[in-house]
């Protein structure tokens, strides 16, 4: 049973009243309706006091972002939409957004507002009643009490925010199931098995930008569909051929989730990306904003997998590749079609911003027909994908005209933050909570000696983003293990505490002035639990907050 | 066809000679008749004539090691052996360890005769007589050529002389299989899947004095037993277990080595070890010499893996556990039997040192059968072994009976080198050619930042072995990978320069002085190929000698 959209808790999300376990038939929402979005309630303290509407609109119109096209775009009708187009799924998507980009765009008034009366009469009680109204949870009261001696150590209170407002997110990822990403999970699963596919993993850059591919882009639900972002889509092909030894096992020994004998494939497919605005300078970092060096880098690293598989494996082992194109500008996305050979064909696309104009005038069934044909029958006579992937990429392509509905209602024709505007940095394996685009750099990684060129780059970004500011550079590392092998969890705890020793190393000049600050957290993947914080650079007294 | 005994080759043997592919059906040892040992041969130079014999006995009384009890020791009289060793096979196996720790030997010695005739007329031709002769390769021309001006760098020489002995080890281990693996590993396989297993995975301690467990103290082919060395017995039980899946999946896909529906099981064997001479230092350095703590912690890695394999499979996945000690003075094994569970338990052992003695004087069919009693009625009356378990062990015993008396034949009592004598650290993931007790120091890892704790073990023992003599501590990094996955070599070189570059930040001090060389070397394990060295520390121009 949803919640009446009228109804108002006070409880932050992530207090024990929304923690609650998830339903295991109908996943309650905790998007489904913006009024449940208790980050958006009035808060209780002046400093704060905005009304839900301009809170919501403040999420792309922070301090940091202003830009007056949204204004526009937020207003605009919604029967421009195209008629495939979900809409009540795009104000779910663009609540959920406004939600907790909303959230982390609070921190640095409220405390900056706490700053300016550190050392008012009374000052402890009403900082904690403006921190707990703004941001949903108090700071600590040891940072505060001390304050009188000298001040506030506004850096290290910066940090705390971000990181408790991240495991208030994460949290109600993982409880709430607000993209309702289950309930599609199953559906998709089915649809994924139709279409001859057994598996589906998908490497985006690791680019802040390509953070909501799956949940947004495509539309697809985690879970069914693996993420493995990487920086220019390069992914670790030995560590993508023993992710496929693992999923072949599991259908031979336990027919998950289907017999080996089932003639499926495991589908990779690599995202790049490109700026349709500014190509030559907001495209692929990592492929020096090169589209066509960013969709080849993709082509040979799927051919590499693709050639991992069949030469290690005999029996005719092999896998599905797919090739797909992200305008960062847009969330357009183009498919490439397949060559003579079956591999994907750098030349050959079907782009879903030309299909939303062709479709956008006619009746639902007669876009899905035109979509269809136009992968069918290729205009240039070429070959057309196998069945089963035709009928993918047509789901896909769909999916897509949404997003850019999306887009166009809430942002217009193009984002206004074209550039980096990250929150902070993720470190560690996978983040399966982040979906929002621009709230994360991510740097996939299992110790810094692999991973220090990606971190890098992130520390560069923030480098002007924070402490041009005088503020530090928050990172959230995260690893995950398996509860059920014993002495896993002690194993991921130390990788945090090696990882987050040599980042202080490796950047001892923001490390001494206390501008890195690290969070380690820790997710169990053999349960549906929340993730666990098991460390930080800041106070251990603190996490108890 | 093997060379005759009389035979002398004079080609050093990692030269295009010796380097041959091995014949597919019959393997020549190079170990078979010492004569065919050509490190043996009579040096050319003056400066390294010693007859065979002298060389022979040199491996174990080298500059550093000079222990009477040897000379006793050697002259054993062969029928004091039992009846079930195999006093040809310890023949071949004294011959290739005297042999490769001859090479090794060799080195100080010549290099300090090389070092005090560099100001002689002649210099440069004689030096490189008196190295071909001795070390059986060239030193570095331009090395040489500028002594004059100053005085020759003898830490680069030795670095580089080390290196090189380590290679034409290497390569002839892979060219000319000196332990004649191969063919007894075809045997092995059928032997153990009799007993009931589809693979048998062995982890001994990283010390350098278990790094000739399977060869030597088990008597077992690589190969078919496959080598996982951890500090401690400690190994990577995630690791572990995607071992466990790919061999998993070869039998259902493959039905390698046999189809997944046998009855058969997979077998991960720890081998702790310990002192009886000195049990309180000279035991694990792991676990403080405490010979229980060291075998409860094999115990409980063993518990890990098996209920890691447990919990994350179902259909009734599990494994077979072994535990087995090892004493280092005298190579004497004991089994560890089941105990009601059918675990290994700590209290309950057969001991091959026991066995030994009670099965002496019987002939080879009776004693047989006196050590395949008492593993399968336990003289405390505890439960057996499972039938296919108790072959195995008895296997195992004798097989170990062997090495008891290989020690004792060629070592004495005990082995006169109770501590650390290595002349190399091996750091990487795996070295399968070293199979000699006391020549390399292993730290495994795959980056410095998991494994810096085991290197620092090795670089500690190396700062008395060789920096005290101001010799510097020669490193050989070592990463597999699979040819036929693209780019996978080049990612493994990449991992080489990564390490060696966070090997000389970890150790500064002796980073500066010269005083740590690396050298990169990678295997293809797709092919039957030696090892390929692609970049050291020390001038490229050297590896081309």
């Amino acid at each position: 049973m949803k919640p009446s959209p009228k109804s108002r808790r006070r409880a932050p999300m992530w207090s024990s009243l929304n923690a609650r376990p998830r339903p295991a038939v109908q996943p309650v929402s905790a998007v489904a309706a913006p009024a449940d979005a208790t980050w958006l309630e009035p808060p209780a303290s002046p400093i704060d006091a905005r009304p839900d509407e301009t809170l919501r609109d403040q999420a792309f119109r922070n301090e940091r972002l202003r830009d007056d096209a949204l204004q526009t775009a937020v207003r605009q009708k919604p029967d421009a939409l195209h008629p495939l187009t979900r809409a009540e799924q795009n104000r779910q998507l663009w609540a959920y957004e406004t939600r907790v980009k909303g959230a982390f765009a609070r921190i640095v008034p409220t405390l900056r507002a706490i700053a300016a009366r550190q050392h008012a009469p009374d000052f402890e009680r009403s900082a904690q009643e403006s921190a707990r109204a703004a941001l949903g949870f108090a700071l600590p009261d040891d940072a505060l009490a001390d304050a009188w001696v000298d001040r506030l150590d506004m850096r290290a209170l910066f940090a705390h925010a971000t990181f408790e407002t991240f495991r208030a997110m994460s949290t109600d990822y993982f409880t709430a199931d607000p993209l309702e990403t289950h309930p599609q999970a199953r559906d998709f699963q089915d649809v994924l098995l139709r279409c001859g596919f057994h598996a589906m993993n998908v490497t985006p850059c690791a680019d802040g930008r390509l953070a909501h591919t799956i949940s947004y882009v495509l539309r697809l639900p985690m879970g069914t569909v693996q993420r493995r972002s990487s920086a220019g889509a390069l992914f670790d092909v030995e560590e993508a051929l023993q992710r496929w030894e693992a999923v072949e096992l599991g259908r031979f020994r336990e027919g998950v989730p289907n017999l080996a004998d089932a003639p499926t494939r495991y589908l990779k497919v690599a995202a790049y990306h490109y700026s349709s605005r500014d190509p030559d300078h907001q495209g692929c970092a990592a492929h020096g904003s090169d589209t066509r060096a960013a969709a080849s880098a993709g082509l040979a690293q799927l051919r590499a997998f693709r050639l991992a598989v069949e030469n290690t494996h005999c029996c005719g082992a092999s896998i599905a590749t797919l090739l797909i194109g992200i305008d960062t500008d847009t969330d357009r996305l183009r498919i490439h079609l397949p060559n003579d050979a079956g591999e994907p064909d750098l030349d050959r696309l079907v782009d879903a911003g030309g299909l939303y104009r062709a479709t956008a005038q006619l009746d639902p069934e007669s876009a899905r027909t035109r979509i269809r044909e136009a992968i069918a029958r290729p205009r240039d006579g070429g070959p057309p994908p196998e069945a089963g992937m035709q009928d993918l990429m047509a789901k896909l392509i769909e999916n897509n005209l949404s997003q850019i509905d999306y887009v166009r209602t809430y942002a217009g024709e193009h984002y206004p933050d074209a550039g980096h505007q990250e929150r902070f940095i993720g470190v560690g394996t996978d983040f399966e909570e982040v979906h929002l685009r621009n709230l994360t750099y991510f740097a996939f990684m299992r110790t810094l000696e692999e991973g220090a060129p990606n971190l890098d780059v992130g520390i560069e970004i923030f480098r002007r983003l924070n402490v041009a500011h005088g503020l530090p550079i928050p990172i959230v590392l995260r690893f995950h293990y398996t509860g059920q092998v014993p002495g896993a969890r002690e194993r991921a705890v130390q990788r945090c505490a090696r990882i987050a020793e040599a980042i202080l190393k490796r950047y001892p000049d923001l490390a001494e002035r206390g501008l890195i600050q690290t969070y380690w957290t820790l997710r169990d993947t053999s349960r549906a639990d929340p993730i666990e914080c098991v460390g930080s650079s800041l106070p251990s007294t603190w996490r108890e907050v």
